[in-house]
């Protein structure tokens, strides 16, 4: 940034200088449009004195980047006592407001904190000045000056409890239309238990108007928390020098199945990478825990002589991911919770490892019906879930050495008993989280197994190819990110922790 | 992993008792394929003598996760002076073997690194061992155990060149077939300028064959520091506050205009956000910068009063990438400049800053003729980086002020030029790797715009609909990682840094 403004050329260029002329135009209307508003609300509210505060308020002119200011905005969440006494300026969002006589509390907020304001009328502030406060639509954002106050009382409805600010200049900068589709304070209310029967909103009319349920403190620290999980997926797999890549989503083969093999011919190239990726599901999104699109952080691993050496690292690296969401984002899972309450997650050290044949055993015992080499449905997981819960008080299980039957054809088959694999999913609160395999890297095999069940060898041929000049034993895994932050919150619908979920009835926004 | 290995359960269920022992059979038939032609090679090689080596070498049977071990395997970088005279196991590619009488002679493999082994008749090493070890393929993967030793004189050719590994135990892992698609010296040869007129591979050929392709410590060397710009993009923007968030690909409306309107409409939900998203092209992928589908690092930012401020950081975070990668991936830059010679990319702090008026002032100076809101082509951007690099000296710049015409509708007009508007494009090597601009958030100038444009509204409703409830002004743009990591290493063709790269003719591997 070596150069300053300097307000463009004027030229005359036949073609454009009608459209030129046009938009000049424009942002003349839209200027004293905002004029005309601002001097409209301060003339309403004026009644017959003169306003003497008249330059303290008002809504601006649309930002356009018309001149840099040096003023410094201080952020919601650095107001606390030592600030006392400072002015400051901040920009903010009008979360409620509020008015009473002669003042107007205003709570303003930025993301996940928020601050009293009080606009109220003394030497800096006029009776005009406090009723354009109060007629500013929520959710509107403004820039407002103002002095720092301790207060005696803790104000128990913002984060910041300990100060409020006394307003003395209160600027518009985007107004909300005044009808909001939904209001935040309903959207942050528990579901269940308000003994008041105050309102809440439900999940469709959040999903329509997500731009503004995310907006809500219970949305924020959602997403925050889900970033801190790419974060710490990252930091653990770096830390053991693993590789980030990128694998291509356009595939020749579009089936599900093509989609995995995909992944998997990549592993010979690297002993050890990972990738962030996004899938996409063709089917079976309309319940609670599907998404047609989803966001799967992806693990292959070369091994040196067993798979469990892979399965290792996956649950040590959830563990790192339990552990920092613990100790770095308490603030967010606490926020959550108020909303959402739900037990903390936990886990073991070393994680517990169960069999196939055992867990079938232990549902067996618990009176469910189900053959050896049949899949869990989901309630068999769930119910799973809660036996191993019962027994090994942990939210998170691996649960190794599926049956063969009910795997992808790459799967390795377990050497010592064909009616098994070397495969596993990891579970959190009863739901899978992840799946994974012992990959066949022997293409005479993988041909074979394709055979055996019926693919189509000509589609996969550049798999299988790809194992044909050397190839490490290997295993992996997908974690799915939605659902990874939906069980550790204890959350009870995918959609909560997907920004702009996609299933197949939605489509937009 | 609380759980050893327990070998399954044996019960019989009917339906799959036939499945399962077609399988075991499989494997039965695998393991004596294996044993039998483990000991086809010993004899071929034996002669009529008795072979006091014969459990020093083989083939091994597939490794199915049949046992534990506790073989500590140590990596190929690791073997310097310092493990003089000592033991080691190896698991790695033979790159290349040469016999030489009662010797033989492997370089072995791992990533970027290599070292020199021997195979020599001795104590341990039979002659049948030798001539084994000269009949493995190249790129099989093998255990090694060998004793490492000091050489007198470096090993130019190999990347450990202060030792050698005496083999005394060497087995073949998975074999690679004996005819590759491709020789990786060949790969690896500088393609202009072989004096000797050695052979080189051309890209169809590469693509074809990625899979091995990507195993020159070329291409290694590359997506190790592709991931490298990743990593040093997210730890800037994290240590500045900024929350990773996660777009949904499937949108309603699928013209490119769509995909860049999605993105933009979050920019509301969060004042900083920036992420890592898959981008498809629809059209114009034929050329040496363009592929159907590439890696988006994007960054969207709230701003307090000018658009500058958003420039500001994304070049400030760029300057951090390019810094990141000078200080800690130099090996990668030597390695690739090895095969691709090329000058150190140079940048300046502050980042050189030009307004399109000068630069379509700088190209009529010398001699092109255009007009003054007419777009830059291709040759012409290529021309302004030369232009630019002999009168700044650098490789890196920001073209701000486009005209409006060029830039889509929600490009934010110049507010006392409405013939430019608010947006720029960032150069790496006279390259484009970064469009960006100030967004419109005024849902009226919006609807205006896209009007004027002939865009049916109908299409971005939801879009513009996002800006009804306040919004603040923002900025952003997303920088072209193949692009980035091309042009940083000065290469020629974005299909180098792309793993499978996809563009109109090419959908495999």
């Amino acid at each position: 940034m070596t150069k300053g403004e300097s307000g463009g050329v004027q030229e005359d260029q036949p073609q454009s200088k009608k459209a030129a002329k046009k938009l000049q135009k424009e942002a003349e209307k839209a200027a004293k449009k905002a004029e005309k508003q601002a001097k409209l609300a301060s003339e309403n509210q004026a009644g017959d004195e003169e306003d003497f505060a008249k330059d303290r308020y008002g809504i601006l002119p649309m930002i356009q980047s018309q001149e840099k200011l040096d003023r410094v905005l201080v952020h919601v969440k650095t107001l606390t006592e030592e600030k006392a006494d400072q002015v400051v300026w901040l920009r903010s969002r009008v979360h409620t407001s509020r008015a009473k006589g002669k003042q107007c509390f205003l709570v303003l907020r930025q993301q996940q904190f928020n601050v009293q304001g009080l606009v109220a009328v003394g030497d800096h502030v006029s009776k005009q000045m406090v009723k354009f406060a109060a007629n500013i639509s929520k959710e509107s954002i403004v820039d407002v000056e103002g002095i720092v106050r301790k207060v005696d009382q803790k104000i128990e409805s913002c984060s910041q409890q300990d100060v409020e600010l006394h307003i003395e200049k209160i600027y518009v900068i985007s107004a909300a239309e005044p009808r909001l589709p939904l209001q935040l304070e309903d959207a942050m209310r528990p579901e269940a238990g308000d003994e008041e029967g105050r309102a809440t909103v439900n999940q469709d009319t959040r999903l329509d108007n997500r731009i503004i349920d995310l907006r809500t403190m219970t949305s924020q620290s959602i997403f925050r928390l889900q970033a801190g999980v790419c974060q710490l997926f990252r930091e653990t797999l770096i830390k053991k020098e693993f590789v980030e890549v990128q694998t291509p989503k356009i595939i020749s083969a579009a089936s599900e199945g093509g989609a995995n093999v995909f992944t998997v011919s990549l592993s010979i190239s690297q002993s050890m990478k990972y990738s962030l990726k996004f899938m996409f599901r063709a089917e079976d999104s309309n319940t609670h825990r599907h998404l047609t699109e989803f966001v799967g952080l992806d693990i292959e691993m070369a091994f040196n002589y067993h798979y469990h050496e892979v399965v290792t690292e996956i649950a040590g690296t959830l563990v790192q991911i339990f552990k920092g969401l613990r100790d770095r984002h308490q603030t967010e899972i606490q926020t959550v919770c108020k909303q959402y309450p739900c037990e903390p997650f936990k886990f073991l050290e070393p994680t517990l490892r169960l069999e196939f044949p055992e867990a079938v055993a232990m549902l067996k015992e618990a009176g469910v019906e189900m053959g050896d080499e049949e899949d869990l449905s989901t309630p068999n997981e769930k119910l799973l879930g809660r036996l191993v819960k019962e027994k090994y008080d942990t939210d998170f299980y691996i649960l190794d050495k599926y049956p063969l039957a009910v795997r992808p054809f790459y799967t390795m088959p377990d050497p010592h008993d064909p009616k098994y694999s070397n495969s596993y999913d990891m579970f959190m609160r009863g739901e899978e989280i992840l799946s994974g395999a012992q990959r066949i890297h022997d293409p005479q095999l993988l041909t074979d197994r394709a055979l055996q069940l019926g693919i189509d060898i000509e589609k996969i041929k550049s798999y299988i190819d790809s194992f044909r000049y050397g190839a490490p034993p290997h295993a992996g895994g997908g974690i799915g990110l939605e659902r990874v932050t939906m069980l550790y919150l204890g959350l009870h619908n995918i959609r909560q922790t997907s920004m702009f979920p996609r299933d197949p009835k939605r489509l937009t926004p």
